[in-house]
């Protein structure tokens, strides 16, 4: 079969640039006189690719046996030489973890019923969920080893080292969801060694502080050495000395997900199966978790994410949304940025729940919003269900979870959505190599993206309220506005032909400030927005962006409104809410923002050479027309080309480039009809017009150009 | 002109059953020239009534000088004068607050700026927001008093009692919102007493507890006065005694609200304005927070409430759902059983902001939805807008609001939503007297509907879980259903005719135990999920329902799965998180559902003369149609019989029902089109096929039968 092969620009088929497309089919549910029918179905609808869970509860029923290929739902043999037949690739995914509404979420029953030492516990050293492993735990991972023994016996002449089908497989599933979902981080002090010598916690902080004398000072504390060091749960975010033992916990933990992430790779590499391998981020907000795990696992790893946009009526919304199309850019995004081809790796092809319904426009509308937002691979989870083995079901007795292909074999009317896209995805394969076009950088940190929740609130403007800022206030202004952002991380070299913008918290890191200085030093124009950072990441005084800046003196503000010293901006500007404002002009800067009584300067520009800089003491949520006006007209004075206009700012558009072709996305993920005019490149010689378009509800228009 | 009178029913205009239909238009932002022109409109499209604030800031721009009718902008006169020669009915609204994105919530800055002491204060005794004032503070109401007196002035002649248009006066406006909102109760020590021998809050425990040491022994503390009592701020909810005294802070809270619209009132009546008065609920969250109000402002009170379904891009949902519609009916609901026509003082006219926006679509099925859900008036927040007065706005110069009528005058597009509208109601007055069908009881206690966040952790079943469960597992589960509910409260007698469904807490007022005791001993048919009641709402122990059940012994069970002891059931139900076993079953119960392993009892069922009582020791967030059935099922045994049959369980309807007259409502709250067969009265002599009804995204379709 031809291989599939991929780097940080996309995937490639035998060499040929293809969208990854796969669906979720599961061998222990479909029953076996249907396979081949439904696997032709999906490959006619444009699928690729089949991916499956391999439950350990199903395939070691009573612990010491391990059973493969003796009845139909335990086939993976048959089901992969079909899929081979059919020239279907395959990704497998053998847990340990599956979830996939198994019981004990895909944990063999023997195991969580009988051994209470391997499970999580919570900082109170309690079992918090009664299927919630400790991942690291010796008596788990001897538990799981033979299990995944057998699993690389049975796959191994199907790799694609082998000219097999297998093109890829997963480690684990959703990776730190059930501790974190559940309620706690695991705090297994066997697994984490806390309060042992040399265990892991301990190795972890003498890393980090080198002498216990330096932690005790960084965490106000008088521990006699690293092993005695206590972690604290849930941090009192008022006191500046929890938030550090909370998240240095936290990044340890992170970093305990990588060990066993790469501890799964190389059993698997021990038992003669090759990559490439894969995990999936549970959801968004959870991508930057796998920083270490990106690291650890090396080459041939696949870092993707899951989008579901409802699992339940809990789900305040129904529908893909905006901001369900925002979270999907940003996960991409973050996706690029660590190196991959960005992936959903569970993407809805059906719901759990009969309520809400998944229904066939919001679906479609789902899909094509993933791919205008970036997206270069996915895997329907689930394309097609069947009965559950008995016993092993959770939520039902028949997994047909509304899936594109019911569990009876029937197809489902969603299931025209996936074909359609299917279609598009086929014939559009030069999209692999192309790139969303983007004429803003938008500078963040990743602790920042993973760190919500944890930080000390005793700071002006938090990380958290910062993160909320770039995401609900400058990237949703900026997809209303003429302008469209690319994330910039702030730990690396800057490209300083493109505008930077940047939500500033009162903390950031001594690497980012240098690089923001380093950028407008060499000619770059940088403006920020939010708060003057004093601090580092760590809370420790670090001011040399401040000093950049002219060291000001900061003073609390209340306005909302804004006046800017701007003739084409002579009325004030509302819906802003004030950070800091300045004592005093620095010297060689020029005002630029004042509150309303024109007391207290809101905002100033540096030239810096070449470069500048440019400071506003604001941030907001994105809500009127002239806060997004008020970005436009910053990122135009900072150098910013208008790259494309929509009369109706509510209907959002990406555009993708790449190989002398373009593919214009038009989205109106809104539940009433809209229209707009559309004006490429305004301004330059490619200005090119759409004129009027017009979408229904949860329409998707694309347009190849 | 016509009087308008309301009683719990409905509104009647001179006698007349007509639908509440009034229109927020702003004499202060309008502009006077236009000022008919736009009433007429309003009117043409089926308007009856205008509301305005009439904002002490604007009226009162320096302390002392009080102003109305000098300048067109303050012209409250002429604006009445015309309203009354157009022949519409107007609400005043004069504050103190109006908030309507106006500087300071509409306070006058020399009031904010100048005094702090009438500032509300945190737990800790500081201000906490630059305009959040303490409503009984003594400095505050001599400030507020002139400008009351001066409204009463210019209002007196235009009052309905004198032949004029002012049918209702309100009382500030959503109490309570400017505190929460922003973080705290108000602990305003001079105004709370606290601390001070005979005030408002020691008066408020010696009531409650009539001694100190019966106030001791509830709180665990050794307070020698109620002097001496202070309130905890946020509680510790893992702490019995904490979440206690919180809890009594919070009730004393919510009396200082009663006491201080009574108080406005009172000020109007000196002044020779008569009632009826109104006060707006900030949403429907906050509804039983009024209970006390309600009580205090006695007869010819009209509690309504604000239901804004988007406000800014932070609200999930950008149109009406499913989950609106719930919060809607159980709004209209609390509202009816607190003796009000239900009315939604606040209905969107359009949104502050600018994205999302307010489309025609979503508009029209938001006004049809509030309909179908019970309501009877409402107000349009805002009908028209126009420029602020200078230096008083605070989010905008040009307060457009997106408004059905523009700033500038001109029809927006959502104002064919509102004439459509306006045209049905104008043509069904009779909907007035006319109630939804229901054909079961759903049983609330009104501290669980207010005091969310405020339980204790350390019971098993908490308010706010057992809240969330009626909300989303069994409201929304009986929307899906054949079965459709009214909200009944536990405190009062209960009707033995209909079946009484219960989620039930750990916690459950002695008196609502009582009273399901003598409903289910005088013959009625009560199902309870969740809990077995264990303490009263104070967390003392109270196990009165729970010896009427047999006083099992309560036993801890993880599963997710249910077996029902009936063969229609004879699967297994999945999706019912269970709250308690039983380890026996008690001698005459006949054991109903257990757990899947079939060790454990779930529930059971006991006949009691006849009536009969059953439990299930479950809760769930409503996911699938299996659940829908076991609800369905159990209501049925119950003497529930079928009200109407949605062949898609996803599309709500209502049927109103009076007058011999009845009115179908089919609703499409998702963003994608979907159809259903109905089937009214199923099984009965009336049963009607009413065929298949298609819908558009956002379709609501009435059908007057």
């Amino acid at each position: 079969m031809a291989a599939v092969t991929f780097d940080a620009t996309g995937f490639r088929f035998g060499g040929e640039d293809r969208f990854f497309l796969s669906g979720e089919f599961h061998y222990f549910r479909v029953p076996k006189e249907d396979w081949r029918r439904r696997m032709r179905l999906f490959k006619e609808a444009g699928g690729n690719t089949l991916a499956t869970y391999v439950p350990w509860l199903i395939h070691e029923p009573q612990e010491g046996t391990i059973l493969f290929d003796d009845v139909p739902y335990r086939n993976l043999t048959a089901w992969l030489e079909m899929a081979k037949e059919e020239g279907l690739q395959v990704v497998l995914r053998p847990g340990p973890y599956s979830y996939s509404e198994l019981l004990n979420s895909g944990m063999p029953s023997w195991l969580v019923d009988t051994y209470d030492s391997l499970m999580a516990k919570n900082i109170q050293g309690n079992t918090f969920h009664p299927d919630t492993i400790s991942y690291l735990h010796p008596l788990f991972l001897e538990k799981v080893r033979p299990f995944y023994r057998a699993f690389a016996e049975t796959v191994r002449p199907f790799m694609a080292q082998n000219g097999g089908p297998v093109c890829m497989l997963q480690v684990d599933n959703e990776l730190g969801g059930v501790h974190i979902w559940r309620g706690s981080l695991d705090y297994n002090r066997e697994t984490m060694g806390i309060g042992v010598a040399g265990g892991r916690y301990p190795r972890f902080l003498e890393k980090k502080f080198g002498t216990v004398d330096a932690l005790n000072d960084f965490y106000h504390t008088d521990f006699d050495s690293f092993a005695a060091v206590l972690p604290v749960g849930k941090a009192d975010n008022s006191d500046l000395y929890s938030c550090r033992r909370a998240k240095d916990y936290y990044d340890f933990y992170c970093g305990t997900l990588a060990e066993f992430a790469a501890l799964l790779k190389q059993w698997m590499l021990e038992d003669g199966l090759s990559g490439p391998f894969c995990h999936n981020s549970a959801n968004p907000g959870m991508n930057a978790m796998f920083l270490e795990t990106v690291d650890a696992m090396g080459d041939g790893f696949l870092l993707g994410s899951d989008h579901y946009y409802t699992l339940h009526h809990g789900w305040a919304q129904n529908n893909p949304t905006p901001r369900y199309a925002l979270k999907v850019f940003h996960s991409n995004e973050l996706l690029r940025l660590m190196g991959m081809p960005p992936t959903v790796l569970e993407m809805p092809g059906g719901s759990p729940s009969d309520t809400p319904p998944i229904l066939k426009e919001d679906l479609q509308a789902c899909y094509y919003t993933n791919l205008a937002m970036g997206m270069k691979g996915m895997n329907l989870y689930i394309y097609t269900g069947g009965p559950n083995v008995p016993g092993t079901g959770e939520t039902c007795d028949i997994y047909d979870y509304n899936a594109l292909i019911r569990a009876d074999g029937s197809e489902n009317e969603t299931f025209a959505a996936f074909r359609d896209f299917g279609g598009f995805t086929a014939k559009n394969g030069w999209m692999q190599r192309a790139s969303l076009a983007a004429n803003v950088q938008l500078g963040f940190e990743w602790d920042a993206t993973r760190s919500a929740g944890l930080d000390y609130t005793g700071q002006k403007f938090t990380l958290s309220a910062c993160w909320d800022f770039l995401q609900h206030g400058l990237l949703y202004g900026l997809f209303c506005s003429h302008h469209r952002p690319r994330l910039q991380p702030l730990d690396r070299p800057l490209d300083k032909t493109v505008p930077l913008l940047i939500p500033t918290a009162s903390a950031m890191s001594r690497q980012a400030q240098q690089n923001i200085i380093d950028f407008v030093s060499g000619g770059g124009h940088a403006i920020l927005m939010g708060a003057m950072p004093e601090t580092d990441l760590d809370y420790r005084p670090c001011t040399v962006l401040k000093e950049f800046l002219g060291n000001p003196r900061l003073t609390d503000v209340v306005t909302q409104a804004l006046v800017l010293d701007v003739p084409e901006f002579g009325s004030t500007i509302y819906n802003t809410n004030p950070v800091s404002g300045v004592a005093e002009v620095p010297a060689d800067a020029q005002p630029l923002a004042w509150e309303t009584r024109k007391h207290t300067c809101m905002g100033y520009r540096m030239t810096k050479g070449s470069g500048s800089i440019t400071w506003l003491g604001i941030q907001f949520m994105a809500k009127t027309f002239e806060q997004i006006r008020l970005l436009e007209w910053l990122l135009e004075q900072n150098g910013a080309q208008k790259l494309m206009i929509s009369s109706n700012r509510n209907v959002m558009t990406t555009l993708w480039e790449g190989d002398g072709r373009k593919c214009l996305f038009v989205m109106n993920l809104y539940a009433s009809p809209q229209k707009t005019e559309l004006i490429l490149y305004p301004g330059t010689p490619r200005e090119q017009h759409l004129g009027e378009i017009t979408l229904a509800p949860m329409e998707v228009k694309t347009r190849i150009l």
